[in-house]
């Protein structure tokens, strides 16, 4: 773990960086070229707005991407810390700047955590920003070992998950993760703000998530698209691609008596269906368990069965009716993986496997 | 309000529904196509899945906008109702087909709750779906008193604030709030489908955000844009004329050395800016409070301020030093309405109006 860090540029993931080092015990110093922001940041105890005497163990680059590699040639030419890291959105970029300005690239190596908040600033920030959270290393091919292992340090006691990955990859993996998805976002509240008066009431817990990271500074995210532009370009393509087929199918539908409805409802599905499977790759299950349970008819049983699972998180996958007349109801629940034992247990005792339902565990699922 | 209530189609919408009447004392009548969802409905507890011997106070027609011109003329055929009302998500085709199909147009009013969540189906149901949502009524030319005055009651007995708007600004307003975003959310995530194996690793809150409503049923979707689809045309078209000049600046910015890169910058700053614009009129902020504290130049004094003011929902908006060499740090917290006298008291409480702080109530904000 780094005894002493040096952050340059308190913003919202910097400040948090020290809040967060400070909790551990680390002595933090505190520089922006913002006097205000750095004194924010002191004043939140994120550690002192002041030069350190001799060079720190860590200094981190929370700038945005273009000034990664100017700042650690100044920081570097005057010594200013053993090893170096960066929380830049982009990493190629950086690579290829800190790789043709910096005194010493072997003692850099590039960072980004997963995390953020609509509100910038260190007023936002906030010592458990990081925790469970992913936090990209991309060493370069001139990375040393020791600034691989600060950084590792750092993004551990900040609580979040170190993954290694290229700044190739990485950036190719953000413009689908995080830029577009912002672009789709402002071009999605955009129709709002040109909206008619009162739009605005008609909307949903729906609008309100879409749109919530529209709200991010759009200067620094310019900057962000900027650095990352081929990749995020490539990605804009396919999903113009996507618009145009859609919206030439919606375009048909919008005439009455066009021929042609039944093919553009399908295109329509067809896009909503790939979508569906888009966003079922980012669930976060884990693996849990299954619980079968049937259950006579009787008015509301199947409403007192998961009254008393839902504390433990259970949730109803499935009901089908079966047996003579369809008498019965066989109702498949699905258990989080980490309280199954729990609410089994719970479920047991509240009467549910005894006379008038059954519970049967069928083992984890993965 | 209604004392009996029928319910046909028991999804997430009706079951809802008939879990809050059934809460607030009235006799439910359940019915579906398939009968599976019924049973399941019934043993939630949501009513009877039984046909009623008499005409019911209020049927709510909770299947999907194609559907409900038929399905009310077969329901006031056989005298299921007094009054009824629906709730889907588009309310121009379905007055079209009520006016031109339903014996009785006088007894309907068209109704959309704007709830919903992304798993669908009768187990997904619960009473309190509605709970302070808006529920849009769209009397047609025809609809009488009474049925309006059953459909209010309804809502109301369902927890959420009634808004009347024609069918046409409810379909052009839906469009924006709720269509689009849903299309924008697929093709966003649709992205993510086709992408390198791995890149779910880098899926943060945001993309969650953006995405979640994309795990929709396609074809329950498809059949909504088909039959808002004029609206739903004009608001893509928009879009897809931002997303072309986006797409251009973008690539303008991947090509190394081009001219006309910070126009580009320029382009996409601007397409950001719009997106906070429109996002900001999402806020339900109301009335605040502001408060402005002075502190000295204390390391950590701001975080202690911070930590005491959170729990009431106190957010720091600025921060800005003041005085003789900048000793002094001026601090502009914003205090939600409800919770402004009670947020005071507590920080006087605990001293922040003696000695080392001054709290200054700027009067409330609009």
């Amino acid at each position: 773990m780094p005894r002493s860090l040096l952050v340059i540029g308190t913003g919202l993931v910097g400040t948090s960086v020290a809040l967060a080092a400070r909790r551990a015990g680390v002595t933090v110093f505190l520089a922006d070229r913002d006097v205000t922001a750095a004194r924010v940041a002191e004043s939140l105890g994120a550690g002192l707005a002041e030069t350190p005497r001799s060079p720190v163990d860590l200094a981190v680059l929370a700038v945005p991407p273009a000034q990664v590699g100017p700042a650690l040639r100044d920081a570097q030419l005057r010594c200013a810390a053993d090893s170096y890291t960066d929380v830049a959105g982009v990493k190629g970029e950086p690579e290829r700047d800190v790789l043709r300005l910096a005194p010493d690239p072997v003692a850099y190596v590039g960072g980004h955590p997963m995390a953020g908040r609509e509100r910038s600033g260190p007023l936002a920030a906030t010592a458990d920003l990081f925790t469970g959270k992913t936090w990209v290393l991309s060493p370069s091919a001139r990375t040393g070992a020791p600034a691989l292992r600060a950084a590792t340090a750092l993004v551990e006691l900040c609580g979040a998950v170190p993954v290694r990955l290229s700044s190739g990859s990485h950036d190719a993996m953000v413009a689908v993760t995080s830029h577009v998805p912002h672009l789709m976002a402002s071009l999605t509240a955009a129709r709002l703000g040109e909206a008619p008066a009162g739009t605005e009431t008609l909307v949903g817990q729906g609008f309100r998530d879409v749109t919530r990271i529209a709200a991010g500074d759009p200067e620094l995210w310019a900057d962000i698209v900027r650095s990352n532009a081929p990749a995020v370009a490539a990605v804009l393509r396919d999903v113009g691609r996507d618009l145009l087929r859609l919206s030439a199918a919606v375009d048909t539908l919008a005439e009455p008596g066009t021929d042609g409805h039944d093919r553009a409802v399908r295109t329509v599905t067809e896009v909503l269906a790939r979508g569906v499977a888009g966003a079922g790759r980012t669930r976060q299950d884990g693996a849990a368990g299954r619980l079968r349970v049937v259950l006579g008819r009787e008015p509301g049983a199947l409403g007192r069965l998961l009254r008393a699972a839902a504390p433990h998180g259970v949730v109803a996958e499935r009901a089908d009716p079966v047996g003579p007349g369809d008498h019965e109801l066989v109702v498949h629940l699905r258990l989080p993986a980490a309280a199954s034992g729990a609410a089994l247990a719970e479920l047991r005792a509240a009467g549910w496997n005894a006379g008038h339902a059954e519970l049967t565990s069928l083992g984890p699922t993965t």
